[in-house]
């Protein structure tokens, strides 16, 4: 267990907003609540998920919506500490920690923001290792644990649970269509987790690898070298594509945002066209009409000069960009994770095909 | 404290039938499955109001959804017990009797399936005194009673409890958005009352009126007399129309049926024309261009020989039928009970005018 400093918290925005390929929401509103929860005095522990007993229980929490909608609503803690609380009374137990159900943009401050109103510490993991868009999309889900109950909570005063889900995907489909009614954003308690289930079904210690990552960007800049370069070489990652985008289309439709968008090349890249397809997260990415990168991997879009994560709700024309894509967690390329994560789970009719293969 | 014999159940079928003003289903499979449990030697017992105590807990049921759905799939006396027993593990609390939203339609007979299954007494009221498509247009609403909680089930193994609602309306669109997501039904146990609330604001003694209903047309056939007029005689209702289908339009669109049906006037209505707008249930009827009679009285289509309810979702080109009103319990006519069930809250730009108005 240590204790989280704000500036770590500030490198976590920056760095969760990168793996976020896009999605997740933009994680400094979540983080301004955070800067005045910590004058105000609170402080939050990190806990790694090894010193949970096996039979802790552990609250996953989201933020649930389109991210467009997120953005328009500021986060609040006592929301997102809302659907836990309804948990703890619906189950009868008391949390040990939270976690996110992804580390991918404002989510991955969202167990912050719900811990520092319960005084609770946040655990060092998530379930997605970066975000996507779907409730079924998680390691939970392709280690088959159990996707029930779930507590979800609106700004008004309703407050939904599914008590039971035949699968999954009915989980996904009961949960959205509360989500959409009450206006496309949520906050929501996902279905609790063991110690036990978290230790080995849990993307572990992605807490502090987000706050790594933001604190690499941010070095850079001090230094004023480049923060791409530097955040590929500390990840393991790869550019793709530099360019200038050209073309955006989007729609919040059903509780996504989907579109896609085109960037043409500049420098080495000048004369080729990046085309990248999105809901809520970048899913492929496309160089002059061939596929080269999909979900799992991380597609992430980055500002060439600052190297800040730019969402898909975000993305504008002209804006100078640097498409990369970050390992996904190796859970999500087995056979079984790809049945949740791979292209095929997001409609395309394509075989995953790492970016890293030799 | 009294058993209902299953002619009775019988005789509640019809009776049902006419009160659902066109909606709540036909009662006719929930009556099969009673015969069924009858024959196993279930018998159940109902109960007068008056009978409870104040502190006594009634849970409120109803299967809802879409007529047209509803008639395609049959009734699971198991299916109508499930989101009762949900709410009582919800809420930690046993029920003294179980009792129907609307006496109108098979949703009549949901407390019969629900009772037989749990071996508790039907409630002699319920909150309608007919049928209406929506959650917040019961007495239990206009008396300003609580909305929440509310359980609900389908057939595959979904289950979900909304537990707060920020009024009827919101009770109403989130519980809706998860039937249609199940698939346009689900049976549910609405908030559940206590005794006084069922005593100061159910409608009381309907299925006693829809079983005398029934009764009135079955002795009217067995006499070969004329059964619609026995029945306006009985419950000083009023014929309004009397034709043959020429024109129905119906679609099943967020979990209810719509539409109108324009029936050619024959004997003394001859040269005229009647139109019926509804949603689940009959709304507004229409002679001729004018507005002749609308919720909340009970506008009802019957086969003009046989005195049998005709559904929205049955209507048909060519039947010959009576269009008739019976009143509306006074409650729902006072001007808090119109702001719910009056012609403005079903979208029309008309003030309320009895039929029976001297």
């Amino acid at each position: 267990m240590r204790n989280v400093e704000l500036d770590q918290i500030s490198s976590l925005a920056i760095g969760a907003w990168i793996l976020g390929a896009g999605g997740g929401g933009n994680p400094y509103h979540s983080f301004l609540n955070l800067r005045e929860l910590y004058r105000e005095g609170k402080r939050i522990e990190l806990m790694d998920p090894t010193e949970l007993a096996d039979d802790d229980w552990v609250a996953v929490v989201s933020s649930m919506g389109a991210p467009l909608v997120g953005e328009e609503r500021l986060q609040d803690p006592e929301l997102a500490a809302k659907p836990v609380k309804m948990m703890e009374v619906y189950l009868g137990v008391s949390f040990r920690g939270i976690m996110s159900v992804e580390i991918g943009g404002s989510n991955a401050l969202q167990p912050f923001l719900a811990a520092a109103v319960l005084g609770l510490p946040v655990i060092d993991a998530d379930a997605m290792g970066r975000a996507f868009p779907e409730a079924q999309m998680t390691s939970f889900a392709i280690g088959g644990l159990r996707p029930f109950p779930l507590t979800l909570a609106d700004v008004r005063d309703n407050e939904v649970i599914v008590a039971r889900a035949a699968s999954w995907k009915w989980m996904e489909r009961l949960s959205r269509k509360a989500c959409v009614e009450v206006g496309s954003t949520a906050a929501t308690c996902k279905a609790p987790r063991t110690g036990k289930e978290v230790k080995d079904w849990g993307i572990r210690n992605t807490t502090t690898q987000a706050i790594r990552l933001g604190q690499v960007v941010r070095e850079a800049r001090r230094l004023k070298t480049d923060p791409i370069r530097a955040l590929l070489e500390a990840e393991r990652g790869k550019a793709l594509f530099r360019g200038k985008v050209k073309d955006v289309k989007r729609r919040t439709t059903e509780g996504f945002l989907r579109g896609f968008a085109e960037i043409e090349g500049l420098d080495s890249d000048r004369g080729h066209v990046f085309r990248l397809e999105f809901q809520n997260e970048f899913a492929v990415g496309v160089l002059d009409g061939e596929v080269r990168a999909t979900v799992p991997e991380i597609l992430t879009v980055l500002d060439s000069l600052s190297g800040e994560a730019v969402g898909t709700e975000t993305l504008r024309y002209g804006q100078r960009v640097t498409v990369a894509v970050l390992p996904a967690p190796p859970l999500l390329t087995t056979e079984k994770g790809l049945e949740f994560v791979g292209p095929r789970a997001f409609g395309y009719d394509l075989d995953f095909r790492s970016v890293f293969a030799p």
